[in-house]
């Protein structure tokens, strides 16, 4: 099985492995998956797309880096023809979507096969991965432990090695730290920067549409036909980070619990200050405040979507889905608009205080991945909770709307995956794609 | 005194006038103002400036149309040096602003001369103009009754002949309404066109920034002055209405309760028809239930502005402000959330079904001025509360976000002004600009 989207691409074009072989052994592939990371195969369909692919390719019509290529969506992306079910019993009934959301329609048209929708969180409301109608998903560095969320079975199908490439969302996390716990990247846009048309809503203050990718140049690649609107992609073509500003946070809110990502982000300052980058450091008193704002908006948004299937249908909700989301039914409306003020205003002055920099590096989340199941770990005699650990190093980015991506880390214990967030302050997507390059030295 | 800013303009300009004495005289005509449209004058500073603005008009300088214009501010914008009060005595004490608005600081580089705050319903609050902590706004066209609000200093202001030109707020109504009960020139230009930065909110949703002004040339160059870098301004450049396309409303929801509004819009149809225009019936069956969503946007944005000034000093509230935001104390979240998402389905609705034309053609309010403090006046026997028909044929377009502009009709019976809106659909605010300045006959 070739897992490098570049590698594919050669084989594919090259006519070695034809999209259907590749298909077909991916269909094969994650019919066994043993990480719960699949929800639907989409097989037939898959295979008469790979051939008529295939019969292109044999007329020397090539649609791009995608051609061919297998991809996930996270079963919280409409694709027409099948149900969406956002991991939950709610919506066990859906009716097949009519339509695929623009996201997943943008990747089909550059000739991506959509071979299977892939477990989330139950409606994205989560960065753990084990909370769904359908069980836990379980990391393929260690299946006891969460692959983190709520894009979980997107990155736990490609840290398998089952796809080179997925769509995932990311509200607060749900891209980022899945990508960091399974050990693949994951890239999460400027705000608004995707459509999210078509992709069943947890915030539409926060909500982004994201990609998972096995690799940094998939992430490209996905991003380049994402973005551009003859998206006939590239990858990244420079490496080169001489001269770029590089931020890391001083602040006791951005400091990992485990030792092993504070490390991995060191590792990563070190690589980019030997490629030719300054590295400076750089200070944001007021992110608490910031990530203060995150529950109070995303829950009243969240309550505001469920209410009625709450009030009508309450066990169908998985009980730590419904708790999460009740707790915001007495909400007052004042609350959540001085939410949203209070996150436009500390998200300008977060964008003062770190104006000098290009990007910031720092890690993706403060543990790494936790058993199943787990609210609080022992760190150092200290009960710590887990849930926040997972996402209040990726909110604050969901709040300014800036765009990040999680690569590996270097983990010199060897031991579970650790991710490193690259974000960008003056620079764009493909700006910071081209820093996490640089840092996975592909 | 000469009223029309293109006539001012030239006279200025030529040296007839100088602004001196142009800025004295409308200094002398607010100081004696009857309409109780006027908060403070900036006497000292006014003249000041004017005889700088003279002294380069006489080394050949001439920053454009509104060079050593006296214009007038409404009492909800920054003016350095002056207190913004918002026509509450909650902000009697409030210090002066340390800066101009950015919209404020823009005229003045124009050439412009503030020379007063203008009085507003107390924190822009109400369509009527009889509410404020200095007592009500009289229309010169009648002093028994209200100017219409919450710009009413700066329609009152127009109206009486002091000022070409002023600076307004319109959040559902209030440039439009108080310029057409006042029978002036009253343009919300495109939802976020213009900046309300030092502007005292009322809802972040829907709050605008506009002109009030004697004329649809003054109008223009205030928008060209407003809306362009380089601001040089020229208004109309080219009247004709030859091939636009105008819709007019045909729903229950759109119809006036005063026939002689009705009849202004009928005769307003026929000017441009007669120019070339064609008029189209259309249908927006979604206007109730979009206008029902602002209301419960205003209020839960102005009750968190609020919250903590009605704890602490009830009393300096005019009693019909108190209430009318008190009312939104206990609204939950979700409504509010709900009202949001409902706004932006139901706008994105109501421009499909207009989508076919170029500007829409309707009355600015359903009643015209009625007396001072009436809350309900008889209609054929039925009582009809007055400040709903002075709000909602403006506010949907606050909630669509499209330029609109209220010109004066033309009155068969020859009483009270009776406005007409012009709404952009396709057309920008230059093109909303056009039509009205064909209905003017300018």
């Amino acid at each position: 099985m070739i897992t490098s989207l570049r590698d594919l691409g050669m084989a594919l074009r090259s006519g070695e492995l034809s999209p259907v072989e590749h298909v077909t052994e991916v269909l094969d592939r994650l019919a066994t998956d043993s990480h719960n990371a699949v929800i639907t195969l989409d097989a037939e369909r898959a295979v008469a797309q790979a051939t008529a692919l295939t019969a292109e390719l044999a007329r020397g019509e090539w649609r791009g880096p995608l051609h061919g290529v297998a991809i996930g969506v996270k079963d919280l992306f409409d694709v027409a023809g099948l149900p969406t079910r956002a991991g939950s019993r709610v919506l066990a009934d859906a009716p097949a979507a009519t339509a695929d959301a623009p996201v997943v329609a943008r990747l089909r048209a550059a000739g991506a096969v959509v071979v299977a929708k892939l477990h989330t969180h139950e409606f994205a409301y989560g960065p753990t991965g084990d909370v769904a109608a359908t069980g836990p998903a379980r990391n393929p560095h260690d299946p006891s432990r969460i692959t983190g969320g709520s894009s979980s079975g997107s990155a736990a199908a490609i840290a398998a090695g089952h796809l080179p490439l997925a769509l995932g969302t990311d509200t607060g996390a749900s891209v980022r730290t899945p990508a960091a716990l399974c050990g693949v990247v994951g890239l999460k846009p400027a705000f608004g920067a995707l459509s999210t048309e078509g992709v069943f809503p947890l915030s539409e203050t926060c909500d982004h549409v994201g990609v998972l990718a096995a690799d940094v140049h998939a992430a490209s690649v996905a991003w380049d036909v994402l973005s551009r609107p003859d998206g006939t992609g590239g990858g990244i073509q420079a490496p080169g980070v001489a001269g770029v500003r590089v931020g890391v946070l001083l602040d006791d809110y951005w400091r990992a619990f485990d030792p092993a990502l504070d490390a991995a982000v060191d590792a990563a300052a070190e690589t980019l200050r030997a490629r030719g980058a300054s590295v400076v450091e750089v200070s944001t008193p007021m992110v608490g405040k910031l990530a203060a704002t995150y529950p109070v908006i995303v829950g009243a948004e969240a309550y505001a979507t469920h209410a009625a299937w709450l009030a009508e249908r309450p066990q169908d909700y998985q009980d730590a889905t419904r708790e999460r989301i009740l707790q915001w039914a007495d909400q007052p409306a004042r609350e959540y608009v001085d939410a949203l003020r209070a996150k436009r205003r500390l998200a300008a002055a977060m964008r003062a205080a770190v104006a000098d920099v290009d990007v910031l590096l720092l890690p993706t989340t403060r543990l790494r991945a936790t058993p199943i199941g787990t609210a609080a770990i022992d760190v150092d005699g200290v009960a710590v909770p887990v849930r926040p650990q997972l996402l209040d190093l990726t909110l604050p980015f969901n709040l300014t709307g800036w765009p990040a991506v999680s690569v590996p880390g270097r983990v010199a214990d060897g031991g579970l995956p650790a991710g490193v967030q690259v974000v960008g302050v003056r620079f764009e997507e493909r700006g910071v794609l081209r820093v996490a390059g640089a840092l996975a030295q592909e």
